[in-house]
């Protein structure tokens, strides 16, 4: 058992190439296994951990290709590596044969009309690369991973002041006007828009709604960590807009891994202010309810493809009226109604506060005093003690409502009224008449009144209702129903995008630049696309140390 | 402005009976402000807070009634303190009228057929009459809140170990036999079974169940912290246990807030198993799909109940196969499907290992071993660090099959194949071969594979799907159907109720012993409910450190 070694200094392939030429070697006669790789000193010692390093591999810098074969015999391990370059040629795609511009500006300069650059080069050249191409006014496929959450954040920074999207880091799949970029399945075109910060998500989901028989107009990866705090959704909301502009979208769908919740909230207010039915799936994400206004919840990948579909073919339009000012309060008497409204309104509204706080930030400092969006609980300990529970007994939900209306920052009350055995025996005759001088006193404020109860409680539910109502209460039977009337009524309108994205350039046939994996520009070119390749090249002949100085050198005033 | 004060030693009444008495005497002519108390100290805080703090009321003992008007003159307060008997007499609920037994055994003598006692007397005793009727042979219903945790654990051991029902501590509704508890909503009987650890959420599905036109055949309440880890939802185990075994009972509604994630699994395994379907609310736990196997999940109470009445319309005679030995092994190359096939199998298998874990316990020691449910992600640093995407590269998925195929203890195998531009060109001409060489090696393992792709891929969608099944592969095309598969396949049968609780107690007319507010026990006789009320009074005249003096003595040898 042998080692032989070649290295081919100052040739770059990419990894699917080297990945091919190392397939093609090893299945040789006589060849036990093979090693093709840049010789980094991260390959270096993989290749080592598949005892393939000889001691000639030492030798290798970093921009040169190294090639090791293990073989039975010498002249087994010699015929093998005179066919590199055969394999080389028999894998090489049709690139090879095309001129191929050294630079991302040659590029640019060759194929003017290009909109984006699809970059996968080796994560730590991948930012320097896709900040030329931003330069250079492009859009930004950024498929490779490893790029630091500095750069994610400067990156987008730029994209934004430029009009420009950067999809990614570690973005593995989108579909720009009928091409698929990266991964991606053959849909047809439709009415359907994605947003999706997961790769196989936006797959799936693409997947799913060709499947049943929907069209995507455009889906638009944000890469794995868009959602999270330090980036704040950047691409997120910049697809979104988009999407609420595109005359062809009619469905928005968002994917994600769950977002951080403040994140969340800020996308949701986005989307539900787009104009448009938007399809949420944020796997592993506990539902606000199945549907607030012009969001519905999905929970499954599938169940999002469902619902865009069943939606794109009823579009409703969605007319909401203009939002009321001022805050939520809302005063419960049952503690899991009063749950399951803060779950589904701090969806959009934030901050909200509570003396049952889901989120801890949401813990309201000073229970017997509301500030901004607040949600009560008066059944929990710090109101019952030495009194009877709120069921039973209105008088303090009667104080705290008083004190609401003095608020000249609330604006829309929401109460629960619990009919049934055990409870207060006629709960509307006291809260009614407080709605209607509070209706007269502040006619400002909205009050909604949820009503739990059956045509059989002992209280008489038509009847309750109707003292609600005509006190000026607007009644809803279910907390969801409820939720999404008043996550609609208080939506604040999010501020419109700083510099948005120019929609021309999703509408046009797609060309784009290719910069790493020739098997993308393949990809592309078989989708029909106009597209070049770059011959890139690690800058500095991949040495690390050299590399460091000149971006220092650079960066120096 | 003065205060008059009137002390009735050793007179106790219960707290619906002094808001009353207190409501009563407010609304005189010329007083400002009443309050009526049992005297104990952190009831004179509260007169205090509210400026009724007399100094005669100092006097008063714990076990003492206290009185204290504020009246403008004289006069008014003591016209106010001589209608104290006839306000009293008033506001008495048709208990006076009966003979009150004076001790829990006494009820128990005057009414046999009992079946369950509803107790709530003040916290601080809750615990100790408890006690007594389990020791009484009674099911609790538990009303009272601020019962300790420990007091909790002992009581639902000694329940467990008697074949009797805890609901509770702070449990306000149940609805057993057609009669509500608490508070509860009058509803039609009918075929859901509700489990509840919380209360306004067992009312608004229990009405929601009615209002749509369905009906309700037991609604156990659990109490609040039921779900938690300390409890392990001891009570919603026996009560689903009961659902299960109750002819009338078609379809079962699980309710809570989020419950800690073993018991989660622990509750929704013995669901699983229960033989009925079940509808899940966890409000604000992020569901697993939409549907389980017969695990049905809504997104709020409302849909519940929706889902309830459906599934109660069109009941579905389940019948699972008999579940596979060994443990689920899944190699994904999407990180999304991991992702989502994760948070569907973690509610039911358990512990579930992963390179990507959703909860920190589910971490996996040694990313290349497996070890019990194990699901990796082959797209995640670990693997691809030098290597290409599992998408693009199969090797590393084949070798780890065969790892799997090597270990007895790996019972199906799970593989995501995802199709479209950028994949691999022919996925299952390497994946097949190694599916129908397992098959061969091992015929005690299942192969699933969740294929994500459309009929416009460029791999041929129904070829490759053809060639996983011709491999022995099942097939299914999107996560949700897989998991639903998979988990009924691996389906642990949980361990049977070491004691379950007799049925027979349900399915009688009620009879009940109330302890605590006299209302409850009005409320049971409106309904038909034979009662029984204990004349309760605190222990050694509610002096506490004399409660706990004879405690002491009680418990010592």
């Amino acid at each position: 058992m042998l080692l032989k070694t070649e290295i081919r200094p100052g040739t770059y392939f990419d990894s699917v190439i080297l990945m091919h030429l190392q397939r093609g070697l090893a299945a040789l006669p006589g060849v036990d296994d093979a090693g093709v790789v840049m010789a980094t000193p991260a390959n270096l010692e993989l290749l080592a951990d598949f005892d393939l390093l000889s001691p000639e591999s030492q030798a290798a810098n970093p921009d040169d290709m190294l090639i090791v074969v293990r073989a039975q015999t010498e002249q087994a391990a010699a015929d093998a590596l005179a066919q590199v370059d055969e394999l080389l040629k028999k894998r090489r795609s049709n690139v090879s044969s095309q001129y191929r511009p050294r630079s991302l500006a040659a590029a640019a300069g060759q194929l003017p009309e290009s909109a984006i650059t699809l970059i996968s080069v080796p994560g730590r050249y991948a930012a320097a690369v896709a900040h030329q191409a931003l330069d250079l006014g492009q859009h930004v496929f950024l498929y490779s991973d490893n790029v630091s959450l500095d750069d994610e954040i400067a990156l987008k920074t730029k994209a934004a002041e430029k009009s420009l999207l950067v999809m990614g880091p570690d973005c593995g799949t989108a579909i720009v006007n009928g091409v698929g970029l990266g991964f991606a399945n053959r849909v047809r075109r439709g009415p359907i828009g994605v947003v999706a910060a997961s790769g196989t998500g936006l797959q799936a989901v693409t997947a799913g709604i060709h499947n049943l028989g929907g069209g995507v107009s455009q889906a638009f990866g944000t890469g794995g960590r868009d959602l999270k705090t330090e980036i704040n959704a950047a691409t997120a909301l910049q697809a979104l807009d988009v999407l609420a502009r595109d005359p062809e979208t009619k469905v928005v769908v968002l994917v994600s891994k769950p977002p951080a919740a403040a994140v969340a909230t800020r996308l949701l207010a986005a989307a539900q202010a787009c104009g448009k039915p938007v399809v949420v799936q944020f796997i592993g994400y506990p539902p606000p309810g199945r549907q607030i206004g012009s969001l519905h919840f999905a929970a499954s990948l599938h169940e999002a493809a469902e619902t865009a579909v069943a939606l794109a073919a009823n579009p409703v339009t969605e007319k909401p009226a203009p939002p009321l000012r001022g805050f939520l309060r809302g005063l419960f008497s049952g503690g899991t109604l009063a749950y399951e409204a803060m779950l589904g309104l701090q969806a959009t509204l934030t901050p909200l506060h509570s003396n049952t706080p889901i989120q801890p930030e949401q813990e309201l400092a000073d229970v017997y005093n509301s500030t901004g969006h607040t949600i009560i609980d008066l059944g929990e300990d710090d109101f019952t003690q030495g009194r009877l529970h709120p069921m039973l007994d209105n008088d303090l939900r009667l104080r705290r409502l008083k004190q609401e209306l003095d608020d000249p920052e609330a604006g829309l009350i929401l109460l629960d009224v619990v009919l049934g055995e055990g409870a207060h025996p006629d709960p509307a005759s006291e809260l009614a008449p407080a709605i209607a001088a509070g209706g007269k006193a502040r006619r400002d404020i909205e009050f909604v009144a949820l009503v739990v109860g059956t045509d059989e409680d002992p209280q008489g539910l038509d009847a309750q209702i109707e003292q609600l109502q005509t006190a000026g209460a607007r009644v809803f039977r279910t907390t969801a129903e409820a939720v999404s009337y008043v996550s609609q009524r208080l939506a604040a309108t999010p501020p419109p995008m700083v510099a948005p994205v120019d929609l021309a350039a999703f509408q046009r046939p797609l060309a784009a630049i290719n910069v790493g994996l020739e098997s993308f520009y393949d990809s592309l070119t078989t989708q029909g696309a106009a597209a070049v390749h770059v011959d890139w090249r690690p800058p500095a002949g991949g040495n690390e140390k050299l590399m460091d100085l000149l971006a220092r050198m650079k960066t120096s005033p």
